[in-house]
Protein backbone atom coordinates (compact mmCIF):
# COMPACT_ATOMS: atom_id res chain seq x y z
CA UNK A 1 0.00 0.00 0.00
CA UNK A 2 1.92 3.25 -1.30
CA UNK A 3 -1.68 5.82 -1.08
CA UNK A 4 -4.77 6.11 0.96
CA UNK A 5 -7.68 4.80 -0.48
CA UNK A 6 -10.02 7.38 0.96
CA UNK A 7 -7.99 10.89 0.04
CA UNK A 8 -5.13 9.71 -2.39
CA UNK A 9 -2.42 11.06 -0.63
CA UNK A 10 0.79 8.89 0.79
CA UNK A 11 0.72 7.00 3.56
CA UNK A 12 3.41 5.42 5.87
CA UNK A 13 3.83 2.60 8.57
CA UNK A 14 3.90 3.69 11.50
CA UNK A 15 1.86 2.41 15.23
CA UNK A 16 -1.29 4.59 15.74
CA UNK A 17 -1.75 6.08 19.37
CA UNK A 18 -2.67 3.12 21.12
CA UNK A 19 -2.26 0.40 19.03
CA UNK A 20 0.56 -2.33 18.94
CA UNK A 21 1.37 -3.19 15.50
CA UNK A 22 2.15 -0.79 12.38
CA UNK A 23 -0.65 0.00 10.31
CA UNK A 24 -0.37 2.29 6.71
CA UNK A 25 -1.90 5.92 8.01
CA UNK A 26 -2.23 8.39 5.84
CA UNK A 27 -0.52 11.41 6.60
CA UNK A 28 -3.52 13.80 5.31
CA UNK A 29 -6.57 12.82 6.50
CA UNK A 30 -5.12 10.27 9.35
CA UNK A 31 -7.15 7.74 8.36
CA UNK A 32 -5.84 4.08 9.25
CA UNK A 33 -5.73 1.04 6.35
CA UNK A 34 -5.91 -1.56 8.32
CA UNK A 35 -4.71 -5.18 6.79
CA UNK A 36 -6.32 -8.82 7.51
CA UNK A 37 -6.41 -12.31 6.54
CA UNK A 38 -8.66 -13.70 3.90
CA UNK A 39 -11.27 -16.33 4.19
CA UNK A 40 -10.79 -19.14 1.24
CA UNK A 41 -14.53 -21.33 1.63
CA UNK A 42 -14.72 -24.43 0.36
CA UNK A 43 -16.53 -28.01 0.18
CA UNK A 44 -16.01 -31.12 0.01
CA UNK A 45 -18.78 -32.50 -2.56
CA UNK A 46 -19.98 -36.13 -1.65
CA UNK A 47 -21.88 -38.03 -3.76
CA UNK A 48 -22.68 -41.80 -2.82
CA UNK A 49 -18.99 -43.16 -1.88
CA UNK A 50 -17.31 -40.16 -4.32
CA UNK A 51 -16.23 -36.74 -3.66
CA UNK A 52 -15.81 -34.22 -6.55
CA UNK A 53 -12.61 -32.74 -7.14
CA UNK A 54 -11.62 -29.95 -9.89
CA UNK A 55 -8.30 -29.51 -11.73
CA UNK A 56 -7.16 -25.99 -11.74
CA UNK A 57 -7.22 -23.76 -15.49
CA UNK A 58 -5.34 -20.68 -13.87
CA UNK A 59 -2.56 -20.29 -11.83
CA UNK A 60 -1.35 -20.95 -9.03
CA UNK A 61 -1.05 -24.89 -9.44
CA UNK A 62 -2.32 -24.61 -12.77
CA UNK A 63 -3.12 -28.51 -13.91
CA UNK A 64 -3.34 -30.04 -10.55
CA UNK A 65 -6.54 -31.10 -8.65
CA UNK A 66 -8.41 -29.17 -5.68
CA UNK A 67 -11.85 -29.22 -3.78
CA UNK A 68 -13.78 -26.37 -5.19
CA UNK A 69 -12.89 -23.46 -2.80
CA UNK A 70 -12.54 -19.49 -3.30
CA UNK A 71 -12.18 -16.32 -1.60
CA UNK A 72 -15.17 -15.44 0.23
CA UNK A 73 -16.93 -12.31 -0.60
CA UNK A 74 -18.54 -9.68 1.09
CA UNK A 75 -22.41 -9.97 1.57
CA UNK A 76 -22.61 -13.99 2.29
CA UNK A 77 -22.26 -16.62 4.97
CA UNK A 78 -19.40 -19.02 4.73
CA UNK A 79 -21.36 -21.49 3.86
CA UNK A 80 -23.11 -19.37 0.80
CA UNK A 81 -19.51 -19.00 -0.41
CA UNK A 82 -18.97 -22.31 -0.35
CA UNK A 83 -22.16 -23.30 -2.31
CA UNK A 84 -21.31 -20.73 -4.56
CA UNK A 85 -17.50 -21.72 -5.38
CA UNK A 86 -18.70 -25.08 -6.01
CA UNK A 87 -21.44 -23.85 -8.68
CA UNK A 88 -18.60 -21.79 -10.33
CA UNK A 89 -15.83 -24.41 -10.57
CA UNK A 90 -17.99 -27.33 -10.36
CA UNK A 91 -20.61 -26.74 -12.14
CA UNK A 92 -22.49 -28.77 -9.04
CA UNK A 93 -25.26 -27.73 -6.71
CA UNK A 94 -25.00 -28.81 -2.95
CA UNK A 95 -26.28 -28.84 -0.01
CA UNK A 96 -23.77 -28.01 2.44
CA UNK A 97 -24.13 -30.18 5.39
CA UNK A 98 -21.41 -29.62 7.51
CA UNK A 99 -18.46 -28.09 8.67
CA UNK A 100 -15.60 -29.84 7.88
CA UNK A 101 -12.44 -27.75 9.28
CA UNK A 102 -10.92 -24.35 9.79
CA UNK A 103 -7.40 -24.37 8.75
CA UNK A 104 -4.84 -21.06 9.35
CA UNK A 105 -2.72 -20.64 6.70
CA UNK A 106 -0.53 -17.56 8.15
CA UNK A 107 2.52 -17.05 5.81
CA UNK A 108 -0.08 -16.49 3.16
CA UNK A 109 -2.81 -14.57 5.79
CA UNK A 110 -5.25 -17.19 4.62
CA UNK A 111 -7.80 -18.73 6.90
CA UNK A 112 -9.64 -21.92 5.04
CA UNK A 113 -13.10 -22.60 5.80
CA UNK A 114 -14.17 -25.73 4.92
CA UNK A 115 -17.55 -27.74 3.92
CA UNK A 116 -18.62 -31.15 3.40
CA UNK A 117 -21.91 -30.89 0.91
CA UNK A 118 -24.25 -33.20 -0.41
CA UNK A 119 -24.54 -33.06 -4.28
CA UNK A 120 -27.96 -32.43 -5.08
CA UNK A 121 -27.87 -34.97 -8.16
CA UNK A 122 -24.55 -36.52 -10.17
CA UNK A 123 -24.18 -33.18 -12.52
CA UNK A 124 -21.41 -31.32 -12.77
CA UNK A 125 -18.83 -30.11 -15.40
CA UNK A 126 -15.58 -27.86 -15.48
CA UNK A 127 -16.35 -23.82 -14.74
CA UNK A 128 -14.24 -21.20 -16.27
CA UNK A 129 -11.74 -21.74 -13.84
CA UNK A 130 -11.45 -25.75 -13.80
CA UNK A 131 -10.01 -27.90 -16.70
CA UNK A 132 -11.99 -31.10 -15.92
CA UNK A 133 -14.03 -31.84 -12.49
CA UNK A 134 -14.59 -35.58 -11.59
CA UNK A 135 -15.97 -37.93 -8.70
CA UNK A 136 -12.82 -39.79 -7.19
CA UNK A 137 -13.34 -42.57 -4.40
CA UNK A 138 -10.80 -42.41 -1.21
CA UNK A 139 -8.57 -44.17 -2.86
CA UNK A 140 -8.49 -43.12 -6.29
CA UNK A 141 -8.20 -39.62 -4.69
CA UNK A 142 -4.83 -38.29 -6.72
CA UNK A 143 -2.50 -37.02 -3.77
CA UNK A 144 0.55 -36.41 -5.98
CA UNK A 145 -1.43 -33.99 -7.73
CA UNK A 146 -3.41 -32.15 -5.72
CA UNK A 147 -2.70 -28.06 -5.47
CA UNK A 148 -2.17 -27.30 -2.08
CA UNK A 149 -0.82 -28.57 1.30
CA UNK A 150 -4.00 -27.32 3.07
CA UNK A 151 -6.00 -29.85 0.81
CA UNK A 152 -3.91 -32.39 1.10
CA UNK A 153 -3.85 -32.41 4.88
CA UNK A 154 -7.74 -31.70 4.84
CA UNK A 155 -8.38 -34.75 2.41
CA UNK A 156 -5.96 -37.01 4.06
CA UNK A 157 -8.07 -36.11 7.65
CA UNK A 158 -11.29 -36.92 5.65
CA UNK A 159 -10.51 -40.59 4.29
CA UNK A 160 -9.12 -41.41 7.69
CA UNK A 161 -12.17 -39.97 9.26
CA UNK A 162 -14.66 -41.95 6.31
CA UNK A 163 -12.56 -45.27 7.11
CA UNK A 164 -12.62 -44.81 11.02
CA UNK A 165 -16.97 -43.81 10.14
CA UNK A 166 -17.31 -40.86 12.28
CA UNK A 167 -16.85 -36.87 10.61
CA UNK A 168 -14.60 -34.71 13.16
CA UNK A 169 -14.32 -30.47 12.44
CA UNK A 170 -10.52 -30.74 12.07
CA UNK A 171 -8.15 -27.42 13.27
CA UNK A 172 -4.74 -26.23 12.28
CA UNK A 173 -1.90 -24.38 10.84
CA UNK A 174 -0.72 -25.19 7.69
CA UNK A 175 2.72 -23.96 7.45
CA UNK A 176 4.95 -23.35 3.91
CA UNK A 177 6.18 -26.69 2.46
CA UNK A 178 10.13 -26.84 4.01
CA UNK A 179 12.76 -27.53 1.37
CA UNK B 1 -12.57 3.11 -1.43
CA UNK B 2 -12.24 6.45 -3.80
CA UNK B 3 -8.01 5.99 -4.60
CA UNK B 4 -5.81 3.48 -6.10
CA UNK B 5 -3.68 2.02 -3.13
CA UNK B 6 -1.19 1.25 -4.90
CA UNK B 7 -0.61 4.27 -7.31
CA UNK B 8 -2.74 7.08 -6.40
CA UNK B 9 -5.24 7.32 -9.21
CA UNK B 10 -8.75 7.49 -8.98
CA UNK B 11 -10.58 4.01 -8.42
CA UNK B 12 -13.97 3.18 -10.56
CA UNK B 13 -16.68 0.53 -9.53
CA UNK B 14 -16.49 -2.00 -12.53
CA UNK B 15 -16.58 -5.80 -13.53
CA UNK B 16 -13.02 -7.05 -14.23
CA UNK B 17 -13.04 -9.17 -17.17
CA UNK B 18 -13.88 -12.68 -16.60
CA UNK B 19 -15.13 -11.66 -12.98
CA UNK B 20 -18.69 -10.83 -12.01
CA UNK B 21 -18.84 -8.83 -9.72
CA UNK B 22 -18.11 -5.46 -9.37
CA UNK B 23 -14.55 -4.37 -8.15
CA UNK B 24 -12.91 -1.26 -7.52
CA UNK B 25 -10.06 -1.00 -10.53
CA UNK B 26 -7.88 1.64 -11.02
CA UNK B 27 -7.77 3.81 -14.45
CA UNK B 28 -4.41 4.23 -14.80
CA UNK B 29 -2.92 0.91 -13.39
CA UNK B 30 -5.49 -1.13 -13.72
CA UNK B 31 -5.29 -2.74 -10.71
CA UNK B 32 -8.22 -4.55 -8.94
CA UNK B 33 -8.84 -4.13 -5.72
CA UNK B 34 -10.72 -6.56 -3.94
CA UNK B 35 -12.88 -6.49 -0.24
CA UNK B 36 -13.27 -9.38 1.95
CA UNK B 37 -14.83 -10.20 5.15
CA UNK B 38 -12.57 -10.04 8.23
CA UNK B 39 -12.34 -12.76 10.65
CA UNK B 40 -12.85 -11.79 14.65
CA UNK B 41 -11.30 -14.58 16.48
CA UNK B 42 -12.18 -14.74 19.99
CA UNK B 43 -12.87 -17.15 23.32
CA UNK B 44 -14.92 -18.55 25.84
CA UNK B 45 -12.51 -18.69 28.40
CA UNK B 46 -12.97 -21.18 31.11
CA UNK B 47 -12.08 -21.85 34.72
CA UNK B 48 -13.99 -24.18 36.70
CA UNK B 49 -17.28 -24.20 36.49
CA UNK B 50 -16.82 -20.46 35.42
CA UNK B 51 -16.43 -18.69 32.27
CA UNK B 52 -14.59 -14.34 31.84
CA UNK B 53 -16.37 -12.02 30.56
CA UNK B 54 -15.46 -8.15 29.60
CA UNK B 55 -17.34 -5.33 29.70
CA UNK B 56 -16.46 -2.90 26.68
CA UNK B 57 -14.24 0.08 27.17
CA UNK B 58 -14.67 1.37 24.24
CA UNK B 59 -17.38 1.58 21.00
CA UNK B 60 -19.55 -0.01 19.87
CA UNK B 61 -21.48 -1.09 22.83
CA UNK B 62 -19.66 0.77 25.51
CA UNK B 63 -20.18 -0.53 28.79
CA UNK B 64 -21.81 -4.34 27.81
CA UNK B 65 -20.49 -7.73 28.35
CA UNK B 66 -18.44 -9.69 25.66
CA UNK B 67 -16.32 -12.70 25.41
CA UNK B 68 -12.65 -11.70 24.26
CA UNK B 69 -12.34 -11.68 20.66
CA UNK B 70 -11.09 -8.92 18.11
CA UNK B 71 -9.93 -8.35 14.17
CA UNK B 72 -7.49 -11.37 13.22
CA UNK B 73 -4.22 -9.87 12.33
CA UNK B 74 -1.66 -10.88 9.16
CA UNK B 75 0.48 -13.70 9.88
CA UNK B 76 -1.32 -15.16 13.26
CA UNK B 77 -3.50 -18.49 13.29
CA UNK B 78 -7.00 -18.36 14.34
CA UNK B 79 -6.22 -19.91 17.49
CA UNK B 80 -3.27 -17.30 18.10
CA UNK B 81 -5.32 -14.28 17.43
CA UNK B 82 -8.13 -15.71 20.34
CA UNK B 83 -5.24 -16.04 22.61
CA UNK B 84 -3.95 -12.91 21.87
CA UNK B 85 -7.18 -11.56 22.53
CA UNK B 86 -8.24 -12.79 26.00
CA UNK B 87 -4.48 -11.94 26.74
CA UNK B 88 -5.17 -8.16 25.76
CA UNK B 89 -8.40 -7.55 26.63
CA UNK B 90 -8.87 -9.78 29.59
CA UNK B 91 -5.12 -9.85 30.72
CA UNK B 92 -5.74 -13.28 30.96
CA UNK B 93 -3.51 -16.63 29.76
CA UNK B 94 -5.35 -19.42 27.83
CA UNK B 95 -4.28 -22.80 26.52
CA UNK B 96 -7.25 -22.77 22.88
CA UNK B 97 -8.75 -26.09 23.56
CA UNK B 98 -11.34 -26.55 20.72
CA UNK B 99 -13.04 -24.50 18.25
CA UNK B 100 -16.42 -23.77 19.31
CA UNK B 101 -18.14 -22.10 16.85
CA UNK B 102 -18.41 -20.13 13.12
CA UNK B 103 -20.56 -17.50 12.59
CA UNK B 104 -21.27 -15.86 9.47
CA UNK B 105 -22.61 -12.06 10.09
CA UNK B 106 -22.97 -11.13 6.13
CA UNK B 107 -24.86 -7.89 6.55
CA UNK B 108 -21.38 -6.17 8.45
CA UNK B 109 -19.17 -8.82 6.76
CA UNK B 110 -17.61 -10.20 9.63
CA UNK B 111 -17.07 -14.03 10.49
CA UNK B 112 -17.03 -14.85 14.23
CA UNK B 113 -14.55 -17.88 14.55
CA UNK B 114 -14.64 -18.97 18.70
CA UNK B 115 -13.14 -21.44 20.46
CA UNK B 116 -13.03 -22.43 24.05
CA UNK B 117 -9.85 -21.83 26.55
CA UNK B 118 -8.34 -22.99 29.72
CA UNK B 119 -7.63 -19.78 31.98
CA UNK B 120 -3.97 -21.39 32.88
CA UNK B 121 -4.57 -19.48 36.18
CA UNK B 122 -7.20 -17.40 37.34
CA UNK B 123 -5.43 -14.37 37.08
CA UNK B 124 -7.11 -11.60 35.05
CA UNK B 125 -7.78 -7.90 34.63
CA UNK B 126 -9.42 -5.44 32.46
CA UNK B 127 -7.15 -4.23 29.45
CA UNK B 128 -6.92 -1.13 27.72
CA UNK B 129 -10.47 -1.80 25.83
CA UNK B 130 -12.27 -3.36 29.11
CA UNK B 131 -13.96 -1.78 31.84
CA UNK B 132 -14.13 -4.88 33.93
CA UNK B 133 -13.47 -8.38 33.65
CA UNK B 134 -15.31 -11.38 35.89
CA UNK B 135 -16.03 -14.89 35.71
CA UNK B 136 -19.81 -15.67 35.83
CA UNK B 137 -21.19 -19.14 36.53
CA UNK B 138 -23.75 -20.14 33.17
CA UNK B 139 -26.68 -18.94 35.97
CA UNK B 140 -24.60 -15.46 36.13
CA UNK B 141 -24.48 -14.35 32.65
CA UNK B 142 -25.48 -11.14 31.91
CA UNK B 143 -27.97 -11.61 29.01
CA UNK B 144 -29.48 -8.04 28.87
CA UNK B 145 -26.30 -6.65 28.98
CA UNK B 146 -24.48 -8.42 26.07
CA UNK B 147 -22.96 -6.13 23.99
CA UNK B 148 -23.52 -8.35 20.76
CA UNK B 149 -26.21 -10.83 19.23
CA UNK B 150 -23.40 -13.23 17.83
CA UNK B 151 -22.35 -13.83 21.70
CA UNK B 152 -25.43 -13.98 23.11
CA UNK B 153 -26.20 -17.15 20.62
CA UNK B 154 -23.00 -18.50 20.67
CA UNK B 155 -23.16 -17.99 24.84
CA UNK B 156 -26.51 -19.55 24.79
CA UNK B 157 -25.62 -22.29 22.60
CA UNK B 158 -22.29 -23.10 25.25
CA UNK B 159 -25.14 -22.93 28.15
CA UNK B 160 -26.97 -25.71 26.73
CA UNK B 161 -24.62 -28.01 25.38
CA UNK B 162 -22.98 -27.83 29.48
CA UNK B 163 -26.12 -28.60 30.62
CA UNK B 164 -26.21 -31.59 28.15
CA UNK B 165 -23.04 -32.55 29.07
CA UNK B 166 -21.17 -32.15 25.19
CA UNK B 167 -20.05 -29.56 23.70
CA UNK B 168 -20.86 -29.20 19.70
CA UNK B 169 -18.94 -27.37 16.81
CA UNK B 170 -21.75 -24.35 15.96
CA UNK B 171 -22.08 -23.12 12.70
CA UNK B 172 -24.78 -20.41 11.78
CA UNK B 173 -25.75 -16.47 10.11
CA UNK B 174 -26.63 -14.38 12.22
CA UNK B 175 -28.93 -11.52 10.65
CA UNK B 176 -29.39 -8.18 12.09
CA UNK B 177 -31.95 -7.12 14.84
CA UNK B 178 -35.11 -6.70 13.31
CA UNK B 179 -36.59 -3.34 14.62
Amino acid sequence: MNYCSDCGAPVTLKVPAGDNLPRFVCAACQAIHYQNPRIVAGCIPEWEDKILLCRRAIEPKHGLWTVPAGFMEIGESTEQAAARETLEEARAEVEITSLYGVFSLPHVSQVYILFRGALRKPDFGAGSESLEVALFRPEEIPWDTLAFRVIHEALRRYVRDRTNGGFQVHTGTILPTMP
